[in-house]
């Protein structure tokens, strides 16, 4: 067991900074040695995050190359933009670094078994920073499923409903900076590219890669016509974003079936304005559900409807960390999860064991882009999801409540989940 | 335009009944000439609410032929169970009755082609009495739509859920009655069987067989436990119902394409404890939404998060029928959507007019259930959905406000809407 680790960090877009300045950087065991980015700037911002947290200054290089080089490295978080990063994940893998990487899925789906093959040959741990499998109301229902509440699951939905036309998508047209990130994403692809947030829960909810895999998936697309009509609305209907071709449907809709018999619909709908934000985290069982959608929980044999009653089975049913966490104050983004991810991964680097969110994890949830953009070019064929673990899905261990991938934070009761902070 | 028509009343089940009750034997310009039920019993109670309404008494009949071979009647109900009712509807047709037929799919897809193949040789009305279609919430939408308030429309979703183990499904399992009428379906067929209170309003708002069509559909089934464990519980373990092999999926999403580039979503959800009945009724467009299962409508440039405004939608953009119909009062059954439904029928019976929801409707949304079927059996291959119009979608015309099937009932100022009512 270390007591502390050596990272590099690479990537300081909006997400990266937000995550460095409010997790990484806070952390005493976390030795940040270098941030890389292609901007100075952003690099120079991240330096400060660091140095006003009292930490050592770090290398800052433009070239990840050099961070994988250096052999005192222990690990590297990868919070650049989808492109490429998984060539950079292989890449750290056969450096031997532990490899953390921000959520996204895959382009092409030899990109995931690149991967796959990488991590079976070096088994150099590969994990996906899915802040949402540590969100309250997803640990919640991991609890309620290991205290039986739901009887026999069947179903699961997720989606990720979340207009960002605005903040995203569009966020950099006409200024000095390039088009975001997703811009060519909803420019030239048409598939479910954003499924993380609700298939990382669901994935543990459903015991994926460990007694249980997805089988097949297929994809529906609606007409895509929200971009053009934003474009058209705030840069006019002769302007070159008015007149683009996108290819991205407003909304698309992917089936999941599962060996075990169940469903999971996910849903991607970023384009259109929406009322609120969800993620529509629900689970169906036997003997009862929880589903984000309308902040309810539910068992047999309570008086319907029911409405609102979230607040009480937070009450009753938090998850034991959850609820030690919520006790001793969240802290980071997010409501506290994009920190518990985050100490997951270091936890697991200082410890020298596997990772709670995996390398057959993160592959599996990384194809579903390119899967389903199969489907929707083969008119909604159904495409079979590969068995990333080559069979070992059936022996591997299920994920229990003492063995969650939180028992990486929750250290000890004497010191204190947090033992590792300030 | 009759003053009066004279109608047979097919089927005393409990919707039977029910509609009988609250809606036909109140109208006094529908003289229901005969009862048809299997059961004495039944017949002898529907008696009993049109005397109690101080209507003539109607003829008794085991028979729905008797019905069919007098020529004074000029329209039927047929509100028995799904199995046959086809059958007795093209007989109907075939004897120049108005048939107005209960909500329900075809078992069959052939059922579905003999109908239409029939109203193409008559062109006899046949009407499905979808009460959904008359919603409040579902004719607001319809009414935002011909605003423009939801800009270009591209998807939307649709669901039966409504847990009905105790008060449907299993409702007489060990009583003198036989079974409901909906258990041999989910012991023995696996498909979409309920899609028309979701299908109804949403082929409305997308303008389906009225400029749009649906082109296929794909379906996707959760494994079957629901059942079993909901009479092993109930019955015993050993109990012949908790062994026996039932086919129906928990739940069935059922995904829809159509011409116009929209994609709709169905599910189908009774045998699982839930929370609240949800028809989760949505439209989504390029400039707003409306959606059941939040209760929640959003208009571009509204802040987000918007919750619980329903209300306020009611007030702005009610339908207008709908509008005077809260201030009249409404009544019937289901918020007065069964008032309504029925009016639209008894009044294009009068008027000698096509029904507004045609046959090309009734025919469409039948067919859903074989297609799922279908489709599950195949692995959830999509399945062609036929044109039942033969073409005659691209010229029909598109229902705008002022020609929306509740013209029908609402007659003119001077009169009132319900002019009819004594």
């Amino acid at each position: 067991m270390k007591d502390k680790i050596k990272v590099g960090y690479v990537g300081l877009g909006r997400r990266g900074r937000g995550v460095l300045k409010k997790c990484i950087s806070q952390m005493a065991d976390v030795e940040v040695a270098y941030l890389c980015d292609l901007s100075q700037e952003r690099m120079e911002t991240g330096k400060q995050y660091l140095l006003d947290q009292g930490r050592s200054e770090p290398i800052l290089t433009k070239d990840y190359h050099n961070i994988l080089r250096d052999p005192t490295v222990d690990a590297v978080f990868l919070m650049t933009g989808w492109d490429g990063r998984p060539q950079m994940a292989k890449e750290a893998m056969l450096a031997g670094k532990y490899t953390g990487i921000e959520v996204g899925c895959a382009i092409r789906l030899e990109e995931c078994f690149d991967l796959i093959d990488t991590y079976e040959k070096t088994k150099v741990p590969l994990m996906m920073l899915e802040n949402c499998c540590y969100g309250r109301r997803e640990m919640m229902a991991l609890n309620m499923r290991e205290l039986g509440l739901f009887g026999e699951i069947v179903h699961c939905d997720g989606a990720y409903g979340h207009y960002i036309n605005d903040e995203d998508t569009f966020k950099n047209i006409g200024e000095e900076n390039p088009p975001h990130y997703r811009f060519p994403h909803y420019l030239n692809r048409n598939c479910e590219h954003y499924p993380t947030h609700a298939l990382g829960p669901i994935s543990k909810v459903l015991n994926l890669n460990r007694g249980n895999r997805m089988l097949k998936l297929a994809s529906f697309a609606t007409k895509s016509v929200g971009l053009k009509a934003y474009a058209t609305e705030r840069f006019g209907p002769d302007s070159e974003y008015a007149k683009l071709p996108y290819k991205h449907a407003d909304i698309i809709n992917t089936v999941i079936t599962c060996e075990g018999g169940e469903t999971i619909l996910l849903t991607l709908d970023t384009t259109l304005p929406r009322a609120y934000y969800s993620r529509n985290f629900t689970v169906r069982g036997t003997k009862g559900l929880y589903t984000e959608e309308r902040k309810v929980g539910y068992l047999k044999g309570m008086a319907e409807p029911v409405e609102n009653n979230e607040k009480e089975f937070f009450e009753q049913y938090d998850h034991p960390l959850h609820r030690e966490y919520e006790e001793l104050g969240t802290r980071g983004g997010h409501g506290g999860m994009d920190w518990l991810v985050c100490r997951a991964f270091v936890e697991s680097v200082k410890a020298g064991t596997n990772t709670p969110i995996d390398a057959y994890d993160t592959v599996l949830w990384m194809c579903i882009a390119p899967l389903s953009e199969q489907s929707i070019q083969n008119g909604n064929m159904p495409v079979d999801v590969p068995d990333f673990t080559n069979g070992k899905w059936k022996s591997r261990e299920p994920i229990t409540e003492g063995k969650y991938c939180l028992d990486k934070v929750c250290v000890d009761k004497d010191t204190k989940i947090f033992h590792d902070i300030e």
